[in-house]
């Protein structure tokens, strides 16, 4: 399949299965803006709900912070994004449209050796001047390339002056520095420790794109952790492996997963070192979490602009600024590499596998892939039908739905009511459904295509034995446990 | 004490605890905004979490949605937002402040009672003609009474203009009608059925204020829960009750909580009944959540600007526009409310209550406050000292920390060994802290202002025969239970 075809698929089943929705869809969607549906905020939310327990919840050296969107202007002037969070743009003068500017040489081989001779207004020229706009095709089109905020302005109070301009956050970092003396002050912390958000920010990107990967605007994950400057060599070293393995924990194909480090000479000044975990996604390798070591430029920035002292006080009284490593992740594309890495197509069209199990001594073997295994449970035969499947095989933490609640036929009432006594009670502890409509083949795809990691069925033998059959989602293996068992096994599968 | 004095007093702990700071404080403050410290934020998310689980978890009629802040503007023409959505203000020549109109008057009978027979516009004219500006105290300073709008602009791109002119959503619900044909294509929903939905709004507020009451950033959970027109009154009438029993089932004072019927004659016009949720904080009776029966005026409003049939087909085939109750709650208030409510203040100059179970047969009565009890743990007396307490008594459900592990002493490393264990195996599954600094009574008194339920004590029996001691926060009595069966206990009572 064609890399592209790959991410039209993706996009495709997440708005036919309530997953993400173009936003203001009816409207004809707005700006490369997603809406998380019925089936995607529960993923998401489970990404946000797994890293805050990781990083919060079961750790002793971590606290949470929740700051708010809108904050003081003073706090872009002290980290630098007033003057630095820049993009180079040139505008054509007759439709207004803006590039940026080191996007419009072409990709031909030619220009990109040219192109590393100039810098950037000297290629916004070169590749403008004597060609057309590439929006409205006018000649002559291009002013010169100059700097625009990326930040999103706004006006507190009802009139537009410099007096009350405020901006939305482009991070929610810098909530975290200037909170570094109120967390200090109001809690028992002791270095190392580390101060942790999760929230939205936005980016006025003139080239959002790739499905939710670049978006206007976007949800973070964000971990400060301060430490003794002698110390932040090792605390990265740290913190770079731990993030690439969080990912790997919850499932990531690991050949799809890389560290990128930095080199020295593209750092900033004040970044001692960043490293970057890197996906594959079908539009090539990109940044999903950036790990960086940045001394103490921003708190030492903040004590400047704002004249408050924010050194920390060790047991002997001794006064320093902390160094900070910094593991900043998107939600969003964590939430689209997890899509991207658990979406699968496959021909079903050998008999599924049956556990060990569930087949008589002696002739386990039968129950390999492509043979036909001497038990089958009447049902299990609906599965050979349809010839493809597609399947987001999701870790079950990741998963929106744990399992799905099915009575073999609608018609018996009997089955109907057990399915729905176990649905009642799993619902109280989990994500589950109930679905009693249509061949129970059919149901097993819908929940394939979101991901549900078990369905359980109640046939006519649950009724007399209490058992139910677990069918996993991506063996399509069947096993048979006791339906007192069910709630202590969906656990254990949480874990 | 006075009610300001509450105030003060509330605000004053939450900054003190790390529960919550005013925003960008290093730089004096911004407009009203607040941070959620450590404590704060997992309250909040406690909040959230269980509203969320109420609405979608546990229910098979509702679904969750996560919708983007910024939406084609196209949606608050429908909406009414861009013309309806707006402040009478009158502004002040001379330092450019701009005031509500209605808010000129003073609180005087007389002013009071005039007031009720004008205008907007001749009530802002009859206020400030031959008045100061209450700000600058410039004479002849009041521009006419004009309709400002509420919501906050900004622009997608890099140009001013009025072609990428966005808006911060001043409210979710919007978010939920634009998707409701995607919610209906791509589930299983049918009517009656809910879309649940979490997220930060934002309102150009002229006059934020009480603490986190009102504010330019805030979150809202809102319900839309779609039904046939027939039903709608009966439906109102269930979330009505629905909603504020939630808050009694969440520990809140049922003499501080009401509902309030707003009447007839002042619904908007599309509005067919509307009831808020009220609480008593000390700074007067104030909404917390309007439940509001508002018939097929969204989606019809969406169907006529979008173009797009947004009618849903029944089991027969019959097409209808359904009705919609909306209970729309306000996080931020919630989570102010349950905070108010949990504050309190006691003397403790007496020995507190000891539980029934820990007295010898035939002394039980022994434990009533005021009596020395005839046993007490050797630590118990610790907490007579301090004379006044200050507890957050919350719903276990809503603690920040469900528990805190303290050992006896620091000094005694066995004990700080097994209080060790116990904390790494239950922060595993809950929020919980150890502490290790200071006279038992103090840990005490520091868990008190943050509202957690239990304290487990670990003392020198606790080695010999794994038993810990529970302190209960409210009564302060004190349970011996075995240290197996902690993990249990903290399940049940948060239940």
């Amino acid at each position: 399949m064609k890399e592209n075809d790959l991410m039209k698929d993706i996009v495709a089943l997440c708005k036919r299965r309530g997953i993400i929705y173009p936003s203001s869809e009816i409207y004809g969607g707005f700006a490369n803006t997603w809406d998380y549906g019925p089936y995607g905020v529960l993923l998401k939310n489970n990404v946000k709900k797994i890293w805050w327990e990781d990083m919060v919840q079961k750790r002793s050296d971590i606290v949470g912070l929740d700051s708010a969107i809108l904050m003081n202007p003073k706090v872009w002037e002290a980290s630098g994004h007033l003057t630095e969070f820049t993009d180079p743009l040139v505008e054509c003068k007759k439709c207004h449209k803006r590039f940026k500017s080191d996007s419009l040489a072409s990709n031909s081989n030619e220009d990109v050796e040219f192109s590393k001779k100039l810098n950037i207004p000297e290629l916004a020229a070169r590749y403008s001047v004597g060609k057309q706009c590439p929006e409205c095709k006018a000649s002559n089109w291009a002013t010169e390339s100059k700097q625009f905020n990326l930040m999103f302005e706004t006006h507190i109070g009802s009139t537009e002056s410099k007096d009350n301009i405020t901006y939305l956050r482009p991070e929610t970092a810098q909530g975290i520095f200037v909170n570094f003396k109120n967390v200090l002050d109001s809690t028992r912390v002791k270095l190392p420790f580390g101060i942790a958000q999760i929230g939205k920010a936005f980016r006025n990107e003139i080239t959002p794109g790739n499905f939710t990967f670049r978006t206007l605007e976007f949800e973070q994950f964000e971990l400060e952790y301060f430490c003794y400057p002698k110390d932040a060599d090792a605390d990265f070293t740290k913190w770079r492996e731990a993030r690439f393995n969080w990912y790997v924990g919850l499932g990531i194909n690991k050949d799809k997963l890389r560290l990128t480090d930095h080199p020295k000479a593209d750092l900033a000044h004040y970044a001692k070192a960043v490293s970057d975990v890197e996906y594959e996604f079908p539009f090539g390798w990109a940044e999903l979490e950036g790990i960086a070591n940045r001394g103490d430029y921003d708190l030492a920035q903040h004590q400047k602009v704002s004249g408050q002292n924010l050194e920390y006080a060790d047991e002997d009284n001794n006064r320093i600024l902390p160094y900070v490593i910094e593991p900043s992740g998107g939600v969003d594309r964590a939430t689209l590499a997890f899509l991207v890495d658990a979406y699968s197509e496959e021909q079903v069209n050998k008999t599924p596998l049956l556990p060990r199990a569930c087949l008589p001594v002696g002739r386990e073997g039968l129950g390999e892939e492509g043979v036909t295994p001497h038990l089958t449970s009447p049902y299990q035969g609906e599965e050979k039908r349809s010839e493809t499947r597609t399947v987001l095989r999701f870790h079950p933490k990741l998963a929106p739905i744990k399992a799905a609640i099915l009575p073999l036929v609608k018609k018996d009432p009997e089955l109907v009511n057990m399915a729905q006594e176990i649905y009642a009670e799993l619902k109280s502890s989990f994500f589950v459904e109930y679905d009693e409509d249509g061949t129970v083949g059919k149901r097993y795809r819908r929940q394939d295509e979101i991901g549900t990691p078990f369905c359980i069925t109640i046939d006519s033998d649950s009724l007399t034995n209490k058992t139910v059959t677990i069918r996993h989602r991506d063996s399509m293996a069947q096993d048979r446990i006791n339906a007192a068992e069910i709630k202590e096994f969906l656990q254990e599968k949480l874990q």
